[in-house]
Formats: structure tokens, sequence, C-alpha cells
């Protein structure tokens, strides 16, 4: 895989810091926690129907706009990208029948 | 990063092999896409909200359980965590003016 | 309460039928049921955001344009608001004893 | 219509009362506007789906759901119903064509 999510993370870092106003994403984040949010929300219901209807090129593109989205909320709620990965490691690092036990107690 | 989606990916794709009922993961994808896209959804709702909260463990946890369930949905529907990162690398392969344009006219 | 729901729907049928372009009501219908629950994907999206922020006049403004997209949706799907109101009826027609043992085994 | 959305939102008003653990709604309206504003997500999720996928049956009850869990958001974060109908009837109390042009004003 050519573009892992680290380097999509930095891609978004340095783009948040361009202020000449020439980027979608600096802009975004100065719109706040709750405009990015909706974004992603927005992303994720185009996600959701893309899929329901079996469209694959659609849930391509829109799973890569949710990704991306998600990318720029984290960093809009200064939330690192490494606690999620490390929260994933955590959770995943383990047997199936210790995931089913831990999922059954949520 | 010690965790990487792809590495994220190929933890699914072991799970989802798992037939011994033991595998949360094998049983949502046995539930089917929408399912799937139902759960989805859900973790972008909570996503949003721990956002909005504030809440940074929230939000955390919830964007773990999101990139978890964005790649349980993308293996039950068949699309390549390949072809998505593909789609963000020629999306954000490009100077910050470019990205804007190329935004507007969406 | 001066305008009930009924009206709305029927206020909404009326614009579904101008063909003059002058109705986002027409226009949204005509682009199908995928645009019209995109649409409603994201107008909840706004009230869950508004409410969580507990911004009371930004909740009102969603769950108005929720409830007209709700609206929107059926209309294109074919689904008549009777039968969801049906659907409520026999639903909230119990008591509170019965409402909750109904729940536990959904 | 037998069920108006007014006698929803008194039926739903004389259940948040109902304090003995009986009543599904008084215990949702006890956790909060956040738990309120995840369950109107997930309704609109599955409606979302239901809608996309033609199922007729699947989106009553889903469209069902998504109306009750509004209506509880709105008494959990004390939004009178009345005031989002005002805001739908002065929306909606206009000509196509002035439709047209305030929604592209927005």
């Amino acid at each position: 895989m050519s573009l892992s999510l680290e380097d999509l993370n930095d891609r978004i870092a340095a783009r948040a810091d361009v202020t000449d106003g020439s980027s979608y994403t600096a802009e975004l984040i100065s719109k706040g926690i709750e405009k990015c949010a909706q974004k992603l929300g927005e992303e994720a219901v185009e996600t959701v129907i893309a899929a329901t209807a079996r469209d694959h090129k659609g849930t391509v593109g829109e799973s890569a706009d949710l990704l991306y989205h998600l990318l720029v909320l984290l960093k809009a709620a200064d939330v690192p990208l490494a606690e999620v990965m490390a929260e994933l490691e955590s959770r995943t690092a383990q047997s199936g029948l210790e995931e089913k036990a831990g999922r059954a107690k949520r």
C-alpha cells in the first residue's frame, strides 16, 4: 500500500498549517470541532448508502472521504491518531474467544 | 505508531475466517452488508457526539470503533482497503491551491 | 399547535407536483431515494450536534429540517405517513410496563 | 390519521413522568441528552439503510422509531415540539419560488 494512514495524517497536519487561504483542510479546521464532526457524520452517511446500494466505486470514494474527515476531526479536537491506533492495538491483540468475551461485556 | 491500518486490516481478515463462533468480526460480517453499514453509522454518530462534547477519551475510543467497523464493512462489501488508500493518495498528492480548486468543483 | 405533521405532509405532496423548476421539494424527490436518504442522514447528524452542544435555537431548526426531510424521503419511497403513524399508534398504546417488556424483547 | 405527532408527544410526556422503572421513555431521558441524541442518530441510520434497500416495512418501522426518538430528544433537551412546528410553519408558508430562493441562500 503506497499511502499509509500515518502518511495521510502527516499531509493533513501540513495542510492545516497553510494560512494563505488555499487549504480546504485549514479552512475546515478553522470552523471548529462541530463543523468537522458534521462533515464526518455526512461522509459516514454517504458511505452507508454507497455500501447498501452495492456501489463499489462509491464505497471506495466515500470511505476515502470518511477517513480523511476523521483525521481532520481528530486534528481539530487535538486527539493524536497514535492514541486511536494504540487503543485499536490493545483491543485487537487478543484471541477470538477473548475478543468475543470482551465485546459481550460492553 | 505500533499498529498500522494495514495491520488492523490483516487482523480483521484473519478474524473473518474464524468459523468456530468465537469471532465477533466473523459474526458481524456473516450478518451482511446492511448490518455492517449500520454499525459503521452508529460508531460515526458516537464519534460525532464524543467530539462535540469535548470528551477526549470518548473520542479516542469511538474513533477506534469507527476505524474498525469501516474495515469490517469494506471486508463485507469486498472492497480492498488498498483501493481506498490509492484514492486518498491521488486526492492528497497535490498542492493546497490545487486541493481547494478540486474541492470547489465537487 | 398551528401546523400538524399531516399538514406539512400535504404541503410536501403539493410541492412535489410542481414541475416548473421552482420547487426544492420536487427537485430533491426527482434525484431519487438515495439523495433523499442522504439529506435525512445529514439533518439527523446536525440535530445530534445541536442537541449535544446545548444549542436550543439550532435544535429547533435542525429538528424542523429533519422532520421535513423525513417526509420527503417517505414521499420519494412511496411510504404513506399514515402507515408510520399507525405503527406508532400500535406501539405506544400500551402501559409503561408493557412498553418496557416490548422493548426488552427487541 | 388516528395518531397525531402532538398525541405522540403527549404520550411521551406522560411516560417521562413514570418513575417506577417501568418506562423505557423515562429511563432513556434520565440517561441524558447525549444518550437520547445517540439513539436518534442510530434510528436515522437505520431509516437511511431501510429506504436505500427499498425495504417498505423496514422504512415504516424505522421512521416510526426515528419520530419517537426525536420527540424524546426534544423532551430531554427541553425544546417544545410547538417551536419546531412553528419553524416549519413559517418555512413552508411560501410559494415554490420563494421556497427555492430561501433554500438557495442557506
